[in-house]
């Protein structure tokens, strides 16, 4: 019996999220479908985090235990291969779901249950007018932020806290809403057209549903004088959604990173994820 | 009666072209659908190039007249809402095609009978693997292409010449097959992640069925060492589409501007469209 931890980006916009549905697309799905092809078995996928639809990822996570013989490094090529998302050929677009690493982990090893943390990544574009070719992959907002107002607000969320005013019903109900944010980075860049872009980093030992969402909305808020930095502390003793922002559309979140110890989440939490040009997965330079 | 003039930016990505077809969604039928909705009569535009699946335009353009009595710039302000495409709301994600400027024309103007000239856009983006996110805006090759190669190359297609061998089968007969090329530049750059992009720009009096994206493909083995670059006048002089290059790929075309008379068009072939910054519509930093 072999266990396989699979590391997976994603571009979300034609997926209807990662979980399994019956009659429409999901990266879980084709993933299972091309998994279980390559295997000769029926593949099911313990995925680390349930993406909405619209939402993409760098570094999703998903791990599945079968009997077969491939090795975890053919396997990933084979399955890229049929993905549309192997090698680079001449004619054909490429896939919007690659398997950017696989490999073998001891016997009951799960990707979600194991997971000490992940971090999150939301992007903000300041336009003046809405870009027809961005619009899947940022909020694109009127305003340009003001990033200490956004800065001074996201310190009152880093932290152990009952994050329930920043949770969307719906969802499983979860057994707790007391969450750990690590870090939480703002910070703005530029596109290549030369526009603002305003950037979320936020790691955390797990998150509510929408919760970073919710944040950015929040952040957002505080950014363009809606509200003040400090009504984010009141927002959280709360427990009320009503006290925090709106939830920010999918198209800007990315899932970006897993840790699977507490070291490594701390070390993540203080490095920023999505530094010019370290990303080969990114079209911004920030 | 008022004849309008419009100009329109688009991701092709979701549109079966912009031709109107019956059962599917086009950028003709989009705007047809939602003028007609504006000026309270039925609207046939009259488009100046018939844009593939997959192309995109930053300056595509289309004229149409009526008996309606809404002025040019609050009948695009209307439409663009409609398309939402008009102001950036906090939640919405952008539409894909918008109208970037609308003007009364004289009776008669007709926007692709009194086109002079065109020029297209071809972007090209060596990665080390497929990129997921930029899937739909680039030609993704493995190889970097030689640009001098590929200038030399270039300069065989400037002037006037029967370009039949650079015409694919499909489309309108067309009454003759000789076009003018009045610039045709090839010029390296990086994208956010520090890629090599690889752009050419064509500005012409007019251009065959599928012309750009053979004249792409075919630079592409000339940067690429595949052919030499004087068998590209070899191949004008043939009129044999067999001595061309392959037909790249539409999501790398960009329809980017069009002319209306001699003197713009050449200063537009020898100027570059895709200067860093220029665009607000570009996510390339070039």
């Amino acid at each position: 019996m072999k266990n396989i931890l699979l590391t997976i980006e994603y571009d979300g916009t034609n997926f209807h999220g990662w979980q399994i549905q019956p009659d429409v697309r999901t990266v879980q799905g084709e993933l299972e479908s091309v998994l279980s092809a390559v295997c000769h078995s029926e593949i099911r996928l313990a995925g680390l985090s349930r993406t909405d639809a619209g939402v993409h990822a760098y570094g999703q996570r998903a791990s599945f235990c079968g009997d077969f013989s491939i090795p975890a490094d053919r396997l990933m090529l084979a399955a890229n291969d049929r993905l549309g998302a192997g090698r680079l050929s001449a004619a054909a677009r490429p896939g919007d779901v690659r398997i950017t690493a696989a490999a073998e982990v001891p016997e009951g090893f799960h990707a979600r249950h194991d997971a000490a943390g992940k971090k999150y990544i939301y992007r903000m574009l300041t336009a003046e007018r809405p870009d027809v070719f961005l619009r899947d992959k940022y909020w694109q907002i009127a305003e340009r932020p003001d990033m200490d107002a956004m800065a001074a607000a996201a310190k009152h969320l880093i932290g152990r806290h009952d994050f329930n005013a920043f949770r969307a019903a719906g969802g499983k109900e979860p057994e707790t809403t007391v969450r750990t944010v690590f870090g939480l980075a703002v910070y703005a860049g530029r596109d290549g057209a030369g526009r603002q872009t305003s950037t979320l980093e936020i790691t955390g030992d797990g998150f509510l549903y929408n919760m970073v969402r919710i944040i950015a909305g929040t952040l957002f808020q505080a950014g363009t004088g809606k509200r003040p930095p400090e009504s984010v502390g009141a927002a959280i003793a709360s427990k009320d959604r009503g006290h925090a922002g709106p939830t920010a559309p999918p198209q800007g979140l990315y899932l970006a990173e897993a840790y699977y110890n507490e070291e490594e989440m701390q070390a993540a939490a203080g490095r920023r994820y999505d530094a010019v040009f370290s990303r080969s997965t990114t079209m911004l330079k920030t």
